[in-house]
C-alpha cells in the first residue's frame, strides 16, 4: 500500500484519481476486514463523495490540501456526522447519530483526506486488547489468532493490514501505543492538550489524548501537522500554537541527549522485549541510562484516576444497567465507582510532584527510549501471562511501560523495531511536554538507520 | 486606633516612632486579648526588633516601605519563622517551629509592616465559627458572648477589637468573609491564584485562598497591593502580574453595571440580613437583580471537594489518632475520607461548567452584591439555628452565601453595612476573576457614600 505522502503527492499532481484510490481502499476493506475485524462501520458513500470533491479541486487547479485523496478511518469514539458514536459499547449504540464531525475528523478532511470508516475498540476505551464482546475481537494482522492490542486495536490493525494508510485513535494509559507496538506500526500520543478531543467520547478526561497511526515517521508527521492547533471546543487544547514538524525531520540525532529508561523499564517483561529495545538503542549509539522518578507509583496513580473518572462518567448507566456493559470492562468500571475520593485527590497530588520531577529530568536529557509493551501480542482469549514466575493479567499488564509516561502527559511515539521476528515489538520514544519535534526527529533518524520499520503487510 | 494609611504615613514622615506604635499595640493586645482570645502567639521580641529597623531606616533617610511601622498578625496557619504553625490543631503543635516565613508574611515585612503575632482559627480551617476546643473560642468584640465567625475568627476579631489595624486569613468556603461580616470589618478574598499560599497550611488546595482584613477600603487596598504578585513557590500563583489598586479607588461607580444577587441569595436567611442588603443596594442606586447559575449545586459541590481534599490531607492522622482532632472538626474530616471519587470528579466537572456560566454572566454585569451571612453572630455554644421554620446547623449554614462564590474563585470583598444595629452585618461585593479593581472601586464608592462602615471599636 502506498504511503500517505506518496498518495497525496500523486493525487495533487493529478497522477492518481482520488475516487480510484478511495475505491481501491474500500475494496480492500471489503475483502480483508472480515478476517481482521478492524472496522465497525464503512462510510463508502461519504468517502466517494469526498474523493470526487478532491478530484474536482485538482481538475480546477485549486489546492486539495496536503493529504489529498488519502483514506483514513477513526476509532469509533470519534464523532462522524450521520453515524452513531458507539465507543465500543452496546449502550451508546442506542444514541442518535452524531450531528457533526469531531474536530480532528474535520481537520483531516479539510486537508484533503477521505474518511472511509470507524474502527473497533475496547468498550469505552477501558482495555489494552480490543477483545470486544459486543463486536468481536480485532485480530492482529501478523497472526490472526492473536490480539491487536487496545484500546485502539482497530486503528492499529487497519493500518498494519494496509486497509488504510493512516488512522486516528485515543490513548489514556497506552491505548495508541500498545496496539501500535503489537501490530508493528507507528502510533503517536502527543502531549496532553496538544490535539483537540472535541467530538470524541471521553474516558478519563484528565488523561485522555488522541493521536494518529501510520506506517512511517514521515506519514505520522504529515498527519500530525494537519491535526495540530488549538480548539476552543476542547478546554485543555487551547494554549499551544501550531509548529509544523514534517519539514524538520531530517536534522538527525546530533546534539540530542538520548538515553534508555532503566530500572522499572527493564523488568516485569519478557526477555525478548528488553533485548529488542537494547538492540535498537545500541544501533542508535545510545549508551546512557536514566531512571524515572517512581514509575510504579505513577502507574498506580494513573489507575486510580482512570477508574475514578471512568466510573464517574458512566455512573448512571452502571447503576441502571450494569449488565449492558461488556463483561471485559464491567468490573473495571464498577470498581472505579468504589474508589475513595481521598485516593483520587492523592493520586492527582502525586501527579503534580511526578510532573515536576520529570521536568527536572528533562533538563538533563532530551529524549528517552523505553520498551512499549512487556511482551508481544498474545492469543485471543488468554487471561493470564507468566512474567518472572508471576501470573499477571495478560491484557492489564500490557500498559506497564506506557502508563507512567502518559500519566505525565509526555509526547510519545510508539514505533516498530525492525526485524523483531514473527511478532512485532515496539519501542517508545519520549520527550518533554510539547517537544513532539524531538520525538519525531529521533524517530526519523532511527528509521533512516534501519532501526525502525514496520513488518511487511501480510495480505 | 489609627488606620494603616495614617500610621504608615506618620512613621514614614518621622512623626511617629515605629517602636512606640508597636509597643502600644503590644500593650493593647496584652490588656484586651484575654477577653477576645484572638491571639495564640504574640511575637513581641521580633516585632520590636522589626520596628527598630524601620526607625533606623527612617532616621537614615531610606525608604521603610509603604506599610512602615504598621502592626499586623496572621491566622496561625501562616508560617512564622521560629514558631510552630499549629493551624488550630493539637496535632501540629508537636511539629518543629517553622524555619522561614510564609511568602505573604515576608512581603508585608518587606513593605515595612511589623508582625505582632498569630491568630486563632477553627482547627485546620474546617469551620465557620472559631469555636476551637483546644485553644478556646474567639469572642466577637461587639458581644463577647457571641462567636467571631470563622475559620479566620482571630483575624477578624483582632482587627474589629482594634488590636491590630490589619491581619491575614484564609478562605476556602467563606473563612475570611464570614468572620469579617460577623465582626464588622472588611475582609478580601481575592481571585483564586492571586495571592501566594506558599508557607501556609493548606486545607482544600483547589479552593484555598488567602487575603487581608482591615477597617477601611483604603487600608485593604494598601495591604493588598503589598501582598500581590506571582510566586513560583505556589503553583497556582504564577500567572498574573501586579496591578496596584490603592491609587485607583476614587473612580466612583459611574459606568459600572452593578446588580444585586436574587433568588438563592435572598432566601434561607434571617429577614434583617436581606433588609440590610437591600438597604445598602438601594442607597447605591442598584436596582438590577441577577440570578447566579445553580448556586445550591455549587455549594454542594464545594462541600464535596472540601471534604475530599481535607480528608485526603489528614488521612494518616485520621487513621492513627482521630481522637486528637477537635470534636468540632473530627466528624467533618472523617466523613471526607468516605466520599466516593466519582462524587469528587463530578463536583470538579460541575465546577468547570459553573465557572463558564459565570464567565458568561459577567459579560453582562460588572459587580454583584450579595449578603455575606444568613444571620449575624450567634451565641457561643449554640448548635442549631431556626431559618424559615427549619432547624439548621448554626455554624455550618453560615457559608450558604459565601460558598457558591469562592467555588468559582471569584474576587469578593466582605464589607460591613453601616448602621446594622447592635450586631454587625456584611455584604459581599463580587466581580469576575482578576477584577479585584472593580470590587474595591465599588467598595470605595459605597464607603464614601456612608453605606459601608465598621461599627466603632468597643474597647
Amino acid at each position: 500500500m502506498a504511503s500517505v505522502i506518496e498518495t497525496s503527492a500523486a493525487v495533487r499532481a493529478g497522477r492518481q484519481i482520488a475516487v480510484e484510490v478511495t475505491r481501491a481502499n474500500l475494496d480492500r476493506i471489503h475483502t480483508l476486514d472480515s478476517s481482521i475485524n478492524a472496522f465497525t462501520a464503512v462510510t463508502a458513500d461519504r468517502a466517494l463523495a469526498a474523493a470526487a470533491r478532491i478530484d474536482d479541486l485538482v481538475r480546477s487547479g485549486r489546492d486539495p490540501g496536503p493529504l489529498a485523496g488519502v483514506s483514513f478511518a477513526v476509532k469509533n469514539l470519534f464523532d462522524v456526522e450521520g453515524i452513531t458514536t458507539i465507543a465500543g459499547s452496546r449502550i451508546d449504540a442506542t444514541l442518535p447519530p452524531a450531528t457533526r464531525d469531531a474536530t480532528l475528523v474535520a481537520r483531516l478532511e479539510s486537508a484533503g483526506a477521505v474518511l472511509v470508516g470507524a474502527l473497533n475498540m475496547d468498550e469505552y476505551a477501558f482495555g489494552f486488547s480490543t477483545q470486544n464482546s459486543h463486536y468481536g475481537p480485532t485480530r492482529n494482522p501478523h497472526d490472526l489468532s492473536r490480539i491487536a492490542g487496545g484500546s485502539s486495536g482497530g486503528s492499529a490493525a487497519a493500518v498494519a493490514a494496509g486497509l488504510v494508510p493512516m488512522s486516528l485513535g485515543s490513548d489514556t494509559n497506552g491505548s495508541i501505543r500498545v496496539p501500535a507496538a503489537l501490530c508493528g506500526v507507528f502510533g503517536l500520543k502527543p502531549t496532553y492538550g496538544r490535539l483537540s478531543r472535541a467530538g470524541t467520547r471521553l474516558f478519563a478526561a484528565s488523561l485522555d489524548h488522541v493521536g494518529p497511526f501510520a506506517r512511517s515517521v514521515g506519514d505520522i508527521a504529515a498527519v500530525y501537522d494537519a491535526l495540530q492547533g488549538p480548539d476552543p471546543a476542547d478546554p485543555v487544547c487551547v494554549g499551544q500554537p501550531i509548529e509544523p514538524i514534517a519539514s524538520r525531520l531530517d536534522q538527525g540525532m546530533d546534539g540530542l541527549r538520548v538515553a534508555l529508561a532503566a530500572g522499572y523499564f527493564s523488568s516485569a517483561g519478557h526477555p525478548e522485549v528488553f533485548a529488542a529495545t537494547e538492540r535498537a538503542a545500541s544501533a542508535l549509539g545510545v549508551v546512557r541510562r536514566v531512571n524515572l522518578p517512581e514509575p510504579a507509583l505513577a502507574r498506580a496513580a494513573a489507575m486510580v484516576i482512570t477508574a475514578s473518572e471512568g466510573g464517574e462518567l458512566h455512573l448512571a448507566d452502571l447503576k441502571a444497567r450494569a449488565d449492558s456493559f461488556d463483561p471485559m470492562t464491567r468490573p473495571l468500571f464498577l470498581s472505579g465507582t468504589l474508589v475513595p475520593a481521598a485516593w483520587y485527590v492523592r493520586a492527582q497530588r502525586f501527579r503534580r510532584w511526578y510532573c515536576s520531577e520529570l521536568e527536572a529530568l528533562f533538563r538533563d536529557v532530551d529524549v528517552i527510549l523505553a520498551p512499549a509493551t512487556p511482551y508481544p501480542a498474545f492469543p485471543i482469549g488468554q487471561r493470564m501471562m507468566e512474567v518472572d514466575g508471576r501470573q499477571l493479567p495478560a491484557a492489564g499488564h500490557l500498559g506497564v511501560f506506557t502508563q507512567p509516561l502518559s500519566f505525565a502527559g509526555l509526547p510519545v511515539l510508539a514505533a516498530p523495531i525492525a526485524g523483531s521476528g514473527t511478532l512485532p515489538m515496539g519501542i517508545q520514544i519520549v520527550a518533554a511536554p510539547w517537544r513532539e519535534d524531538l520525538v519525531l526527529r529521533v524517530a526519523a533518524a532511527a528509521e533512516a538507520a534501519g532501526v525502525l520499520a514496520p513488518p511487511p503487510v501480510r495480505f
